[in-house]
């Protein structure tokens, strides 16, 4: 009787989108993993594939888990949450069948794993059978405020982080109560957050930055980006108003 | 009459600890910049430059930059607001002479250089005046979550970072809003940090975190924290309570 020693899982983080803002760790364990998975949205490509697609080549097996529907087509009768818990079930499934024939999964994230992203259910599901390892990622806030070019927060200062997600009124408050902010998963909800930052007293301070660090890199004052065209990899920064002085 | 190009500054995040968790990029041009500065406490190893210390060799030229006093020391008469912004002036001066002569600059900074990083005050210095980039790196709290191998916020949750430096009361009203929470520059704070902590129910649920990703790393429950021992390289990591249960 033989018995096959499980593979290890890594929770990758790759970073903003500048395949040079990997960390060295993150290349070495990409180079040695044999399976390499990555969410994607429905018919797209992933992002965090992208990010490392040139450091991928024939010797890897990838391990596209494909988000089922999105939000915008779904019947309202069928509930997204659950359709989600299947899925990720279906993908640690999946990871699972890997680890247990011996084999080191690597799988992508954007920016850093734990932050946001969506690794995470995967982890709550694995972490507890298989050796894991999480390798942390330049987060895109991070990414955010460099191409900035602006301080986003120091000294003894409060920073929030938010979600676009939110109602306009909690994030008026919170907004309010902040000494720097950042505001993550912009997109669809793009009017909603420039009338809170407006009604908060922020507008001139906030920057609105789409796919930072990408090719298709932009960087408005949040007074005129157009909620029209705001994809999902959007954020509103707004730094501190005195660490650019001190 | 000959025009010398001046040389470019980069502020380079070099991550938290691990040498393996600095970003391409910030190898490249740390390779590339026959000057390199970091900032130094009094008679201490320079943290950022322990992290890149294999990659430093002699073709580099390494501006120290060293505070001159440590606030423990310093006269009650003396202020230490003055002390450093003369020593911040002065640190931006022998950059820009770097600069001016043609030779480009890496500074090096621990984490993120946005992210309550002391570089933020040579770019507040320098930046208008020569061109400068800002190479963002995997900061300490990305590495806190990533050891303690916990979820650290998901989708629309809201994550506050604060400095342990702010009043008890203010903390603790602050934890108690929060979804997530990180409280960075614990050190001599801690006994208060945990107060707070504990008074916003939340004690059960908070790690003390020191030297993330580093050799001497250690990872205990806030409970158990030894107040008299902890550095300034220390944190304490709350987690989404819902994050590691998706």
């Amino acid at each position: 009787m033989s018995t096959t020693t499980k593979g290890r899982l890594f929770g990758v983080g790759v970073g903003p989108g500048d395949p040079e803002l990997l960390t060295l760790k993150a290349a070495r364990l990409l180079h040695a993993c044999p399976v390499v998975a990555y969410f994607a949205a429905l018919g797209r490509e992933s992002n965090a594939r992208r990010v490392v697609g040139a450091r991928l080549n024939g010797h890897h097996r990838e391990l596209r888990l494909e988000y089922p529907v999105t939000t915008e087509t779904l019947p309202p009768e069928v509930s997204y949450e659950t359709l989600l818990i299947d899925f990720y079930d279906e993908s640690a499934k999946r990871i699972a069948e890997a680890l247990d024939a011996g084999t080191d999964v690597a799988v992508l994230c954007e920016g850093d794993p734990f932050f946001y992203g969506s690794y995470m259910y995967l982890h709550s599901r694995l972490a507890g059978r298989f050796t894991t390892e999480v390798v942390p990622g330049v987060p895109s806030m991070a990414a955010g405020a460099a191409v900035l070019g602006a301080p986003l927060v120091c000294r003894d200062e409060v920073l929030s982080v938010l979600s676009g997600v939110l109602p306009g009124e909690e994030l008026e408050v919170r907004l309010r109560s902040a000494d720097a902010a950042v505001v993550m998963k912009v997109g669809r909800n793009l009017a909603k957050v420039r009338a809170a930052v407006e009604a908060a007293g922020l507008l001139e301070h906030a920057t609105y930055v789409e796919r930072a660090t990408m090719d298709a890199e932009r960087i408005v004052p949040l007074r005129d980006a157009d909620p029209a065209s705001a994809p999902y990899f959007s954020m509103v920064v707004i730094p501190s108003r005195t660490a650019s002085r001190r």
